[in-house]
């Protein structure tokens, strides 16, 4: 029996991928010895059938309809009839597009997202390259004050130990353990980033609050003052401003600490918080269960109180009031915001704090923390409208780098690596994909170079290093990982270190200290080549997006503008790969990208744990 | 049946107390229808029995003998015939001398300590006041440097935090907490001190060790670093010797640290240490039962190796060599050492260290770790002969310490604290006697403040401080025990921060931070008045001991000289106490010391808590 439709094949789907509402689209599908063909489609619940026509083409059916005016997403399969039995036709069991499969019963539909074209995202952002720095542990700047400490927080004098939890008998974190990174410490390092072609910041929270990571907000007003102050935080905006790099702050609004302005569980700050009297204006921002010591919290977490977002005060001060948090802090200089845990947060408050971003600055940023293809995330039941063109700008990209890592790890072929970056690339509305923050490291994973390096996961975390070899296997993995990155379609990010042979198991171990002055300096070289091609190679930044079958060791895509083709391959055997045939072999001459050399074609050969990056002049 | 010998009435024994070898002494006793009386001494397990002789005074029999001519404890007793009954006589019981009781078999025995009049204490020791400085926790000096600590330590940035040991889930501490007190720190407040009229400081361990309290030496002939370095330590010797202050280091010698030149567990030092290998040069310094695990150590804590301390290499390194550890710290200017745990040391180890101290400085002054009376201390079934004349010049007097909290506290009547003084006052040799460290508070005490304020045991240790209440009955209590201990016999000598109301349970609590800037000033005012007093009168530093009987709650002492007799009332009681008779009311008219002026004799009042110091000109 034979019957395709292959939704990452212009023939069968045009237009590709996500569409802007109330487009057409046609689909087709390619059936032999067919009586009847049906379309049906599922959009909020309603289902609607299409009696699909055969076309000029033979064996071909064809239906071309509206989709719905209004932003989610349109799942349809088809039904056909061949002979006297009926069968159905949808994708592969995990719903990645690109070719399906015959099914009796209902089967797993296609996607295609439906979104409101609001606008495109900045140049800035989608053509820029992304540090993200843990504040704490990036350098002390020459303002380090140990007087800036508060009570009982404890600091590593040596900027090179690990960093450690110091717990009570009961597991709960006694002593918060710093480093005593500043912001002054980051400006002072902004030249070094500028050598890594940086554009962006990504700074983890910097608002005053109890921890090391800062995730448990005790003032969202006020910045920590182990990390400085507002000078400080204005001068850091100044000499960015000075070098064109951007800042993107996290916005952590799922929950405050306990220690806090608004809980103020332990009376450190002044004024009347939830914890202390249901008196307090901030007492309807949380939920407890009973009062005071019952409330819901994040992960069961009692440091880190949830918020009701929904609470109209709560949102007044966060982004509605001329001086919420987010406009006091973009009139500040801040370009951009990282929401903290977006899938907690309702649709409509995303909706309210990227209205408010866009009055204060229209060429702001918003990225969603947000773990799976975020097309289709369903939350507390709900299908999330992140990419309905009201919400996110972008997310992070886990999928990125869980699918790279496998494909370099030998986990997973270069076909499944295709076929899920093709999936997000047809559910993500482009201007999301070429957003994408793809990031291989962050302070939520271990370090990539641990992980490559094969370390020992039953060995002392703390202490753990690669020895030789598994360093040196690892380093030429994350070439060829942070390679791919930069080349790929969406925002590369840095985690702080990862260029600089940074190693460590889980948090807290990912958050070590950049190690200034022992460096592994040929990373730092490596990156500082591979960030500058993709500066200066607008085909990377805003090419189209073409992946090749290949073996399953090869890695292949082409990024392509009006100018320029690029071929992109990733060899992640210890064999060499010579590759004879190519479609864009034949057209013209290739320049090696990393060499700025003309290479030979037909064959390419690409080394063991290699690549090559073709660049040809069209 | 009457019959009494009290050893403190020279009536009966005379000379009073510990006497120089082969001295004559006479021993009398009262009795009534006595046939015959036998005295038994027992010298070196050799008994010897003399036959008393009815003397001149009615019912007295009296012998005079020469004692032996060699140190050690001449024990005696008595045994007397009474119509046809025999019966012995010996002390009460728990052998403090003075009065003692009939019993009918052998009694517990009088005590005569002989030693060898070598010297006396030099003046400077013996007339000065002494402050204990915990390194870490005393000042940071302006040379702090966070470069100067090692890895995989931690720092307090707050002063005034609690300290905190850092431990593993097995119990190990697994990260040492510092402060970074310096030597600098403490030559920028030697004038601080000098305005407590203190002239000698004793400091904890000072030389380079893996711990904060630094009796895991890790090199004996290296300043740690993180307290500074040689040329910080030659200036405090500058600047005390400008000041008149000397300077007593903390000498343990019974242990070093595993970490360390020496026993070298973890490779940090260069050179092959006794854990390394049996061909290490310090191999027979240490014992271990199988090799390189088992060793003996200081109560277990394997951290701490213990050292053979006969061993002749050990010896040479330590005190013999022209450059062992004594000599090179004596000569770059310190005048004494205290020897931690000096029970653990063989007698014959305590001597060569002695002997070489002399040689460097025949004023130098040697004090040892003894928590008891130091005249019979046994340890591992041997009587030590630390008061030979051969060895310590001193000791600590923990049953000061002891004695005079219970009384304040009113856990001991007067009489009780009076016979358990006179008991080391007898069995001393007066030159030790008046060398005795006096203390209230040290690094392996309470702080004083939080015993006396009776703080709650069941509390947290780390967080508790003392209501008010409770902190104004410790600081009228204080101010008696202080005057106590500045007026008695013996040196005082000051734990850093007793002056200035720190508070804090046991280790680590007790050796919190000194509170620069949120001192009790009342406290320091006091101190300085009281200090004053004794440095001002010499009849404190060198005028004879006279203890009177009183009521329970009043303790009563004489302090005399040639030119002045000072009697000293401390009334621990919440009534204040009239004291109508007393036998040198009747001679003169008084001053009193704390107001300097005269004072109405007969009766004196003292007030509830309370004191007075009446200095009569003879």
């Amino acid at each position: 029996m034979n019957f395709i439709h292959n939704s990452w094949d212009l023939k069968c789907r045009d237009p590709f991928g996500a569409l802007p509402m109330g487009s057409l689209i046609t689909l087709r599908i390619y059936g032999q010895n067919l009586s009847s063909v049906q379309l049906r489609t599922l959009f909020n619940e309603n289902e609607i059938f299409y009696s699909m026509s055969p076309s000029t083409s033979l064996n071909m059916w064809e239906v071309t309809f509206k989709i719905p005016d209004s932003t989610g997403i349109l799942w349809y399969d088809f039904k056909f009839e061949t002979g006297s039995d009926t069968f159905t036709y949808g994708t592969k069991g995990n719903r990645i597009g690109g070719d399906g499969q015959i099914y009796k019963d209902i089967p797993p539909s296609y996607q295609i997202t439906i979104y409101e074209s609001k606008r495109t995202t900045p140049k800035w952002y989608k053509q820029g390259i992304m540090y993200q720095i843990f504040p704490d542990r990036f350098n002390r700047g020459s303002d380090f004050n140990l007087d800036h400490f508060p009570a009982k927080t404890i600091l590593h004098p040596q900027w090179s130990d690990p960093p450690h939890y110091y717990k009570d008998t009961t597991g709960h974190i006694e002593y918060w353990d710093f480093f005593g990174g500043t912001l002054s410490g980051i400006t002072e390092k902004l030249d070094y980033l500028k050598s890594l072609n940086v554009s962006i910041i990504y700074l983890n929270p910097i608002f005053k609050s109890k921890s090391n990571h800062r995730y448990d907000t005790g003032d969202y007003m006020s910045i920590e003052p182990i990390l400085g102050n507002m000078d400080n935080f204005e001068t850091l905006m100044e000499e960015c401003e000075k070098r064109d790099i951007y800042i993107i702050l996290d916005g952590v609004f799922n929950h405050t600490g306990d220690d806090s302005i608004y809980f103020n569980r332990y009376g450190h700050y002044p004024g009347l918080g939830a914890y202390q009297s249901p008196e307090s204006p901030y007492y309807d921002w949380y939920s407890f269960s009973h009062y005071p010591n019952d409330y819901a919290c994040w992960w069961g977490i009692d440091a880190m109180p949830n918020i009701n977002e929904l609470n109209q005060d709560f949102q007044s001060f966060i982004f509605k009031n001329h001086n919420s948090v987010i406009r006091h802090w973009m009139r500040a200089g801040v370009s951009g915001w990282r929401l903290d845990v977006a899938d907690e947060l309702p649709d409509s408050f995303i909706e309210g704090l990227k209205t408010a971003m866009l009055e204060e600055n229209s060429e702001s940023v918003l990225i969603g923390e947000v773990w799976e293809d975020a097309s289709r995330k369903v939350a507390y039941n709900q299908l999330r409208t992140y990419f309905s063109g009201f919400e996110l700008d972008a997310v992070m990209n886990y999928p990125f780098r869980e699918t790279f890592i496998s494909f370099v790890m030998g986990t997973i072929s270069a076909r499944i690596a295709t076929l899920t970056m093709m999936s997000l690339y047809e559910n993500y509305p482009r201007e999301q994909f070429m957003g994408n923050m793809n990031l291989i490291g962050s302070h939520d994973r271990c370090r990539v170079l641990t992980v490559l390096g094969e370390a020992d996961e039953h060995s002392n975390h703390e202490r753990y290093r690669l020895n030789n070899d598994q360093y040196h296997l690892a380093q030429k993995r994350l070439k060829l990982l942070s390679l791919l990155q930069m080349t790929f379609p969406g925002v590369p990010c840095i985690y702080y270190g990862d260029e600089a042979g940074v190693q460590g198991f889980e948090d807290p171990y990912n958050r070590g200290t950049y190690p200034w002055g022992k460096e592994d300096e040929e990373l730092i070289g490596w990156y500082k080549k591979i960030t500058e091609i993709r500066a200066n190679n607008s085909v990377f930044q805003d090419g189209s997006w073409k992946p090749y079958e290949s073996s399953d060791d090869l890695f292949v895509f082409e990024r392509r503008n009006e100018d320029t083709c690029c071929l992109c391959l990733f060899n992640r055997s210890l064999k060499a790969v010579h590759l004879f045939q190519h479609p864009i072999f034949s057209e013209c001459e290739g320049i090696n990208l990393l060499t700025d050399k003309p290479i030979p074609l037909n064959p390419v050969v690409i080394e063991p744990l290699s690549y090559q990056i073709i660049s040809i002049n069209l």
